[in-house]
């Protein structure tokens, strides 16, 4: 299935990620439902014009704060962001100390195994969640299950790319959650404590970035009087403004 | 991969559709990457408020006039076409008289006759495009490769979910060329004759719909001054609207 993409193709960087995410569902990394869920990213970050806004740099020094000022920090991981980022997800673990889980909405063995392999092949240590035993109360999914190491312990979870119900459950738990998520309308990016609204590949290098720099003096980061709901709002204008700008275009 | 969806689930009808194009995986009838674009179309469907609107009436009612007054109308179908309405397909080609054929991107032996055995499972009598000899002049990709006796010869071609460069190729060998596609910024809907900016699975049952109650007294469809820019700007403003409107939802 997998094509040649020349370098000077306009879309070569959105193609090239496509080609990852097809590569993790044939190394069972990635779900279908995955595929299907990274179209969507796609449609709402070509209407951020792909690049990453002024709330998206907000949201990502206060979960830099976050994340270096948490007692239990962890790195959520499902197959589409350990598909498209692994070698950022293990740096990220490192420079936080917070430990990798595998946490999935279609769960099966087979996959917690072939993700905790993808990142151990670059360079993880210890990855929780596979096999996992516990169980987060009021969640009916699969996804209830994790790792008692883990996020049932705590108090500052990163999970990008996460679905409704479980960002709802992590933050009734009294959990401080950090996500990235494209769709600042979903239900995660309304439920979470701090939402970068930008691409995935495009946050994680830069939230790593963040965090190095400011390792010595995190209470510098901190962004005064952080508001999600601000964010939000934020990106939906960068949206609307996006698409009346290229509205005018096509009309000339 | 299959999971059970509750009827009363909120996102019941979308998660549905999202099964099928898995199963049509599973049948080797989607490929991997009509997964992702699938995802692209929800996330504009969702925008639209995921419903029929105006614009897409005027057009289907255009569409439905070309389709009845052309000399040599042609149904071209793809993988993702095919694994969310197949019986629609299959009733637009008997209404219309116009053939069915497959018309890949990522073309493959095994995909073209898993496409026409789903067609004829579900009532076509003839599917042309297996194993397609002719060749669409300029261009590289596969999906070049057409039917002599379809698309080659059609003076019009319903090409819904169809990729820029091959719109654009049918375009420039002066057929009408008719889709449906949810991104009104896509060169595909900006290139085509008749943009329908809706999802296929409420478009085609209306777009046949239609067809039947005109089909005697087709000239009576013709929209007067049909202006497929002004659909296309018609469909942005109503999803900057749904937009807008959403976010005055969130702020409260």
């Amino acid at each position: 299935m997998s094509v040649e993409i020349p370098p000077d193709h306009p879309r070569y960087r959105s193609l090239l990620y496509r080609e990852r995410l097809i590569e993790g569902m044939e190394k069972k990394v990635t779900a279908p439902a995955g595929l299907i869920a990274h179209g969507r990213g796609e449609a709402f970050d070509y209407l951020l014009g792909e690049r990453t806004h002024p709330h998206a740099h907000t949201a990502i020094r206060q979960a830099a704060f976050l994340l270096l000022t948490s007692r239990h920090p962890v790195v959520s991981v499902n197959g589409n962001v350990v598909a498209l980022c692994p070698e950022e997800l293990v740096r990220l673990s490192k420079v936080t100390g917070a430990p990798l889980e595998v946490n999935l909405f279609y769960r099966s063995r087979e996959r917690e195994e072939a993700i905790a392999r993808v990142l151990r092949e670059h360079g993880a240590e210890q990855v929780l969640g596979v096999g996992a035993e516990a169980v987060i109360p009021e969640l009916s999914s699969e996804r209830r299950r994790v790792d008692p190491e883990g996020i049932l312990e705590a108090d500052c979870v990163f999970v990008p790319l996460e679905d409704g119900d479980r960002t709802e459950a992590l933050v009734r738990l009294g959990k401080k959650v950090i996500t990235v998520d494209l769709n600042p309308l979903s239900r995660t990016a309304r439920t979470a404590t701090v939402t970068i609204v930008d691409n995935i590949v495009r946050a994680l290098p830069l939230l790593i970035e963040v965090i190095e720099r400011h390792r010595d003096d995190p209470s510098s980061l901190a962004v005064p009087d952080y508001d999600n709901k601000r964010i939000l709002a934020e990106a939906l204008s960068a949206i609307v403004h996006h698409l009346t700008a290229t509205a005018h275009e096509l009309a000339d």
